[in-house]
């Protein structure tokens, strides 16, 4: 039987998988600082070599930026499902040094896991991906399904091109689902299935005084200040239950299904760990839902920046002559970015006194979306990971929203299945990152399963 | 008679005295550019020269930075009351020289105008009292009172050597009155005496959330943010009718006078020319009062900046964890900084969200001061004016403060005497400076007026 020999393949090779894993986190692949180019080259390469090895034709492709490695198995044939699987093979900068107590680049070894920039955030869980086609290839010289896997090499620096490149290709780059192992379990041991993420509208509003600043001294109190119209604009924009004030902001939110409260109640969330993590004296937030459903299920307004007058040291007496705002929403299904991000504008403008004018710049936007749990590519996932781990997946939110899933749902669309195989506390973006050998291990097997599950969808 | 020679000795050297004060514009004395090192040392030489031609024995006096130039003449004797003039010879740097419809240190004659930089602020005014001096040397060999001079380098810098001067020198400088021309005139052709400054008291709050910037689509709707709190604390310091709402803000405000009212409800102050050379919808200040009051007998609260989260360019979806404003009030008699810097933070502390926690830290601070517009000193002025300019002067009040004034207040206990000659649109600080030559001619004929209205003052 094909799956048992790759997983046997898994066991056999597991040290050299390991081995093979730490030389691809050795390469600082930091595609945010010119001076590893060489390094983004020869990690490219690296893959090029990984991927030919199990008997494909991959492909340097060029974009704007560093190149994107693709390859694609199609030999299951057009009645098989295929399957784009998604990676990258750059990492943040491992900068600030000090707080690491381990080195970023040595791939070092020790209480069961790997330790390293990147082991995480991808590495490690792309090499889960590629442990199980190799292993296929190794064995049964085939793989159930069809394959296409594309590993870009600017994730790290907002993928800025891959939009660009997945509209060119999109032909190429048809499939049936796409996997993406670049998320996280919930908990240590508890994998995680992300059925939905978060929408985003971005604006930034300006509001002007007078046509240049002024003198505090010679005009203060008979000018209109426009750092104190935009304090009281802001000010406005949540009522005292911390509800979003913006007119029809809640009409179209899909509310929260009973399921979900009350499995979410029951995820081992330690409100009193994440206050203290996070260093606040409380938590806040809209009335009436957990800090769970506010983060996965409730839209939200944050304000990401203000600036207006004078910022440096010391004190200097200006009545600036305008002030601005960095004004996020955070989106649900079944609101949409551009709607609310009007909505805003139009509420800013209501809220604005007439003593100053105002402009405001949209900015970044991103539908929410979700998944149906019981979509056959998400339930196949469930099949997958409670094989290969040994226990059911959660299935969790997100907060924030991954463009590239929106990229793929929305181009090509394609249903996006996100399995989190690395540790919720895995250092990814900060010190001491690491990815666990058992988490390698336990994803790699899920994705064996996962490839076998895949075969019995019928291909649409 | 010792005035009219004096005056005549102005009509008839009139020429030559222009000629000169243009030489000293032309002089690019800017302090702020080190560049101008040398040009800095030629002015303070010319400053010499022109002293010692008149008689006097000046010093070079070294401080921390630029040299002060000081002169003194005390044969009128002990009896005769001691005056001591302030000016500077530093200049503002012409730069952006785009606007210039002038060369900036040509010194270019027109329109009855001497044009360029520093011909107002302040080598124009403090040529006035220049000017008066030599014509009594020049003619009666002598001066009605003892007069000490004091010129230095570093106004436009700050002078933040001055203060350490003065009290170095306090027994040196020690004077009946002191004597600035660094003001201007209300309106063309209305000199005016500056009789009562605002104070000032300034503070930086900040408040902070989580001990470290968030992402905003994994934290927003669940963590405060602090720049929610600091929008409505800021919001809360004034009420519907633009009063501050500090406790205890106003209850040491000496009440405007009903013969202010009365005097500065005549002034030529054109509010729908200043809302268009502002470039706002309409004005806005205290419920109340009029915009000359609000200015010149109103204290205020104004937010000088502000700041927190991301201020680049684009989007950034950053839940930022701190968020700061610097906060400064404008105080009038008989409020005193220190204890309205400590009533706003008491309020700022009341106002703080329990979400955040809050620092204040202060900074600048001064007195409000105002002479008696019954003052002996300035009576002798308004008559000095009266007779210069033909017309009698206008009292005024400043919006701002003059550090100079309250150090000469507070360090020597002495009443300084503001007589504002130059034009209210002079372009002091921006394009095109200019001073007219017939401010010149009265603002030195009612300099030779002072003197002789000082002799008869009684020395204290």
């Amino acid at each position: 039987m094909t799956v048992e020999a790759a997983l046997q393949y898994l066991e056999s090779q597991h040290n050299a998988l390991i081995e093979r894993l730490r030389d691809f986190i050795r390469i600082p692949s930091v595609s945010a600082q010119k001076s590893h180019a060489e390094d983004m080259h020869c990690c490219a390469d690296f893959l090029m070599k990984t991927l030919t090895d199990m008997g494909l034709q991959p492909r340097k492709m060029p974009t704007g930026g560093w190149d994107v490695i693709y390859a694609e198995w199609l030999e299951a044939g057009p009645e098989a499902p295929t399957i784009l699987i998604y990676g990258h093979y750059d990492v943040q900068p491992p900068e600030p040094l000090e707080p690491w107590t381990r080195q970023p680049f040595d791939a070092e070894i020790d209480e069961g896991r790997i330790w390293g920039r990147g082991s995480a955030d991808d590495k490690g869980q792309i090499w889960t991906h590629i442990a199980a086609l190799e292993a296929y290839f190794r064995t049964a010289g085939r793989l159930p399904v069809n394959i296409k896997i594309l590993i870009e090499g600017e994730e790290e620096i907002g993928s800025d091109n891959l939009p660009g490149f997945v509209q060119q290709h999109a032909e190429m780059l048809k499939a049936d689902a796409v996997l993406i192992s670049d998320t996280s379990q919930f908990a240590p041991g508890m994998p995680a299935i992300t059925y939905g993420l978060r929408g985003l509208c971005y604006l930034e509003v300006r509001v002007q005084g007078a046509k240049m600043d002024l003198h505090s001294g010679g005009y203060g109190g008979a000018v209109p200040n426009p750092i104190h119209a935009l304090a009281e604009m802001l000010a406005a924009l949540h009522d005292a239950d911390n509800r979003v004030t913006v007119p029809g902001f809640y009409d179209d939110v899909t509310p929260l299904q009973d399921w979900e409260r009350e499995a979410w109640s029951k995820l081992p969330f330690d409100e009193a760990e994440y206050i203290k993590m996070l260093g606040i004296q409380k938590l806040q937030g809209e009335q009436g839902f957990s800090t769970l459903e506010r983060l996965w299920a409730r839209p939200t307004l944050e304000i990401n920046g203000i600036f207006g007058g004078y910022a440096g040291p010391g004190a200097k007496t200006v009545l600036p002559c305008w002030a601005g705002a960095k004004i996020s929403c955070r989106l649900v299904p079944n609101q949409k970015s551009a709607d609310i991000s009007k909505k805003l504008e139009n509420h800013l403008r209501a809220l604005a006194p007439e003593t100053v004018s105002m402009t405001v710049e949209h900015m970044a936007g991103g539908e929410p979306s979700a998944f149906p749990t019981d979509h056959p590519w998400i339930k196949a996932g469930e099949r997958a990971i409670s094989k290969g781990f040994g226990r059911e997946p959660v299935y969790t939110r997100l907060g924030g929203s991954i463009p590239i899933v929106q990229l793929f749902s929305e181009t090509l669309g394609t249903p996006v299945v996100l399995l989190g195989y690395c540790h919720p506390d895995c250092g990814a973006h900060g010190p001491d990152e690491f990815f666990g050998i058992d988490e390698f291990t336990a994803g790699a097997r899920s994705n064996v399963f996962m490839l076998d599950e895949a075969a019995h969808i019928p291909s649409v």
